[in-house]
């Protein structure tokens, strides 16, 4: 079974998306064990204190290296971890390239930064993975661990079912966008589901799908290609 | 105050992020107002049915028109909305510049899908943005939602204290990675604070961080360069 091991300030934030949907099954179906562990809970003063002011100025309090060293330490000392990915802005953006190289580990830490950031030594000490998930700027980690956890949770064998298979999702064979989907009703407020979809000849349904699939992942990356 | 109403299928996954730190400090302070909408609530039909088997095969359920299109129009019965966003993974790539645009409205639906997707006439009837949060595969579009507000709430006024000041955070000004930060102790476990940060020489921590930044931002660059 897989073990992610997630690090945060604000742990209660984690707690919704990682009890619903699909990482929820996960775990339920023993695919995955996902613990969340309080920064607070390391701190060792007796006001809990796990946030400093930078050296040098500057606005923003920064996260202290000494809990996440202690949590840290105490995890590698009961496991082995294959990686420990830490969320920042200057890390590789992930992609599902990363997500599947992270799905194939067993033991996985991912530390969530807020506030300012977590004191650089701890990425120097500890991380195997920077990573960020985009250019923008987010209040923390936690919303970026997430999403880590929960792209490599649904690669995990056995945790989607077959009717849901991942394999001809977007992106999960490199730059490629589906094809539009529709359901019923065929005719809804006037518009219609295009006629291939209804034709049942599965060898025209086909094709329409990666015509339109080609023109959609074409369209992406102009929309995309830097400005 | 800002209005952000989010229509999702699972609903639950929502609350944990928007209940914590930043968000709900914004909330608090009647910055923003955020209502979540349970697609379910919208259903027809007495099972209560949201999805539907794509038109022409294939694994996967897809959410169905109706309940997208009754709470759509209910919400733009009562007011006007700057923004209808959709997440999808053919959107244009999420970015401090877009969040920057979203941040200016008054009032913004993100509607997150699931499963396989949302039937195509939604996006087409209704979407005013398309947005992707990166090229990765995720169980549906919550967590983007959720990296969506986050990073507009933020840029609210006085949503953040004098001391978080986000100007000089990185990606806030383009592509722009920030020098490592450090608190105390100034030496652990045998690693030191760089000695500029201790000297309390504003002139040389600005050019030090000035440097840092620069370095960093093309190791940035080379890093997440096109393969």
């Amino acid at each position: 079974m897989m073990r992610i091991d997630i690090i945060s300030a604000v742990p209660d934030s984690l707690l919704s998306p990682l009890n619903t949907s699909i990482v929820k099954r996960a775990q339920d179906k023993n695919k995955v064990e996902i613990f969340v562990h309080n920064l607070r809970d390391y701190a060792f003063d007796k006001h809990k204190q796990i946030d400093d002011k930078p050296f040098g100025g500057g606005p923003g309090m920064l996260l202290k290296p000494e809990p996440f060293f202690d949590c840290i330490e105490k995890l590698t000392s009961e496991r082995d971890y294959d990686h420990i990915i830490i969320t920042i802005p200057k890390g590789k953006i992930y992609d599902q390239k990363t997500a599947n190289k992270f799905s194939l580990a067993k033991n996985i830490i991912i530390l969530a930064g807020h506030y300012k950031g977590i004191d650089d030594r701890v990425r120097v000490k500890f991380a195997t993975d920077e990573i960020s998930i985009g250019n923008f700027v987010l209040s923390g980690g936690e919303l970026p661990a997430l999403i880590i956890a929960d792209s490599i949770v649904r690669l995990i064998p056995g945790v989607l079912n077959d009717s849901e298979s991942a394999l001809n999702d977007s992106f999960m064979d490199g730059d490629y966008i589906e094809a539009p989907y529709y359901t019923r009703p065929a005719e809804y407020r006037g518009m219609k589901v295009p006629e291939v979809l209804l034709s049942g000849n599965e060898k025209k349904i086909k094709e329409w799908r990666s015509e339109q699939s080609k023109i959609m992942t074409e369209n992406w990356k102009n929309i995309n290609s830097t400005e």
